[in-house]
């Protein structure tokens, strides 16, 4: 093999411009992940989303405010000002900005310029995290906010984590949806060699991303069957179902059970992990996650050691598609094509979606 | 607020494009602080100064030399080469210049190739200071030279110190000319809560831009209060003429005296501070300060006293500013707005005239 | 000296044009050291050619194997995969390539997509050297392969150093085709003051390009004084060849004797440099030597010696082309001349001849 023959090339390259990746603008019109609930306190936090710098505090009633991270008047970081009665006051020339992002106050003078004033974004909070709508206040639409009842219920228990990844967003949707890689990515954490070849399903429309993938009888890796105890070889049921919901949000949810039992014997146990990426920068990201149970709730051991080996595998993910984005950011871009396989139906979908909706800014 | 309106931002961006920013060339026609003269010896000096590379280096008879850093044979840095008899030899292959810039000797030949040189550059040491013209020779005007006759008198004790600074000169002669950053960005070590609003006078005319403000009666921050001995509460005078004087100078020139003894009675205190910020690329500069006293003068404790409370000062400038310019930078230039109040009145003449100079080259 | 006149920057810019730097394309239809053989084993190699990222590693039959390190599925390296049965087994998604860079296998189906492959290289190892070819495979001409055999026969000891050259590798070409540099970047390593003044000769026709200095009566530094006995003041002869063979490699060839002896008496040594630049970057390379000498071949201690004395010097040239390409780098391009002077003519043949190569792509 040298190189496929040109027009095989050119084919690869028309289909890979009419993906998403990370020479895609950001969706702005959407709900993300701007922090963790017990991130944001009465101290100023500075964070980059979607290339934008915003300064995020907790009112004294316990509101989120999230503004604009540049002084209007000679752009110094809001975030490194004081924070005074629910006001931001910059720290160079003490101009005070409230928590609609007007400015109130000018010291040197008696009065504010007309209009004066930093960008006020609506944010949401529910249960552990904070999201944030990164267009305008008055689109924020709490319909498109992904339903994920789970997360506020004291049914399941639940652990949390942030990474940060050096890669684009686009591409830790596209790893989710497009799970056979525990095989070889996470082979020595909750990978297991026969998840690759497993029969799936998929649900594809617009916005909606799905693969099913059962995989059973199956071996359990020690994370899976140590908390369910379902530890015999090819004995277990590992019935998973990985969903993209949103630019912010991909949630896979799996249930495990003994295979040598019958239906009335047997137990169900099910797991589900929020996996919650915002664009930093066009080749970074936060990658919050979430990670839930709904059995042995109360046992913090069991959370404990669920969480330590889960981030094992998470980080597997971050390292590989960091030295994935590299290897793209490399190559030259006359030389650059992707192959896609049938396996990669869904992600391939999801990411012409994702091109459509920067496109079209909606 | 979510933005100011469209209109407003239109005007607000044009009229920050009529004022100079990191964005603008540099003004050669001019002198810049290249060293101290203390930091000027027989030993080569490399410095970047407005993009250029310059090796300095005081001659047997103790002239300082000022001479482009790179051999115009291969381009070896000459500042890595070795000083002999007033010349330096390349180190890469041993052609040698004198302290004109003339190539005088190339080793593997009997003669130089004709006109084979380096630009030297013409410099000016007055006091502490050595001073370099970065345009033509020929254009060299000592009358452009800041009058500054107090950094060569005995009868002012004088210190000084060198800072690195993160952002484009423009923004430190911004900061020198709007004072009412003093109550925030320098609450905790020489501003004081009412210097932001005292009343103040400006005088605006092309290339002399200078703001002078009043604050009394007040009280000094310690490194006023202790060197005066004017430490009652509310007790004291503060008389500050801040003054631009070129583009690689600002001085600061402040009066105290105690408000409760009659004018017959009163000592006055003065002292000096020239700002010295020369470019070293579109967004750092090199930030020399010498401070100055007419009292005390040979205390040297005081001094010592005065120099560490300083600069503590002049360090919070050093990391707002660095803080400022990466705000800017970061900021999508269509996002990217500057509201100006009353009191950036002389920094915005200011920044207007530098913007003049650096299109019209003079 | 100010500046040289315009019309003679013109020309000097106008000169430098037509001749290769860092901003001239690679050379690909060339051999070049894509490692020293005793780098390449079982274990895969990551490193950067010609700006191409490339996998190495030695199959069971122990032939050097080149591949492109990019999966074609989803672009993640193939350097971080696994190496079974002389294939790669990418770490995402468990992708197979064969030797010849076929993918064999995708885990999620029974068949791969037709014509998804990546790139192999042609190698070819001789001696203590790993050949690449950049170019097509078909076009692979094993004649333009450097003639080298002292590099593979045991009347030469040999020893091996790499180094990384933060520069374009058409500055080491320059660097060894004038070595009048010796008597002053090496000047306290293996050069002689009367090196650079000694009479030479040179052969420039197109690909070939070569200096020969005769330099005696002299006296040897240390390197050579010491390993052939000949260490009396001005009593040796040092006759060096300095020969660019290709872009990819350059041979010094020295022989020294004692004046003191007539022809008959004296004894004749000598070493050769082979110094192999591949380029990285536009502006880095890899810097492979192998250094041998036909006398005292046994003498280990003596091998030892030469290759630490040597590479002392050989560093000296990394760390002034870099201090080059610093300068080089920084200056504004219109503000950028190169004077040559009459020792200069080989290199400057040189580059010319590696512009033209690199527009022809020949």
């Amino acid at each position: 093999m040298t190189l496929p023959p040109l027009p095989v090339i050119d084919a690869l390259q028309a289909s890979s411009a009419r993906m998403a990746d990370r020479h895609t603008p950001f969706i702005f019109d959407d709900w993300y992940v701007a922090a963790f609930s017990d991130e944001v306190s009465a101290r100023l936090l500075a964070r980059t989303l979607l290339g934008r710098g915003i300064v995020l505090f907790r009112s004294a009633e316990g509101k989120v405010v999230a503004l604009e991270d540049r002084c209007p008047h000679r752009s110094m970081p809001l975030s490194v000002g004081a924070l005074q009665d629910d006001h931001i006051v910059c720290a160079y020339h003490g101009m005070r900005f409230n928590s609609q992002g007007d400015c109130i106050h000018v010291p040197s003078q008696s009065n504010c310029p007309k209009s004066m004033g930093v960008r006020a974004y609506v944010t949401f909070e529910r249960g552990p995290l904070v999201w944030i709508w990164m267009g305008a206040p008055e689109s924020a639409d709490l319909s498109l906010l992904p339903d994920q009842a789970w997360l506020t219920t004291e049914h399941w228990a639940t652990s949390q984590g942030y990474m940060h990844l050096q890669a684009s967003y686009v591409r830790l949707h596209e790893n989710l949806l497009d799970l056979t890689h525990l095989s070889f990515l996470h082979a020595k954490s909750f990978g297991t060699p026969d998840y690759a070849s497993a029969a799936y399903k998929t649900e594809i429309k617009p916005g909606h991303f799905v693969v099913m993938r059962d995989v059973l009888p199956t071996t359990l890796p020690p994370v899976w069957g140590e908390s369910t105890g379902i530890t015999g070889h090819g004995q277990a049921a590992r019935i998973v179902r990985s969903a993209f919901l949103s630019p912010g949000c991909h949630e896979v949810s799996v249930s495990f059970y003994d295979c040598t039992l019958t239906e009335e014997e047997r137990q169900i146990f099910r797991i589900r992990t929020a996996h919650l990426p915002t664009p930093e920068t066009a080749s970074s990201a936060h990658y919050f996650v979430v990670h839930g149970r709904d059995f042995a709730q109360t046992d913090t051991n069991m959370t404990q050691f669920m969480h330590q080996q889960l981030f094992v595998a998470f980080n597997e993910d971050v390292t590989g598609l960091a030295q994935q984005e590299a290897a793209l950011a490399r190559t030259p871009p006359n030389e650059l094509y992707e192959f896609s396989v049938a396996a990669d139906g869904p992600a391939v979908a999801m990411r012409r979606y994702l091109l459509t909706r920067a496109r079209s800014k909606v």
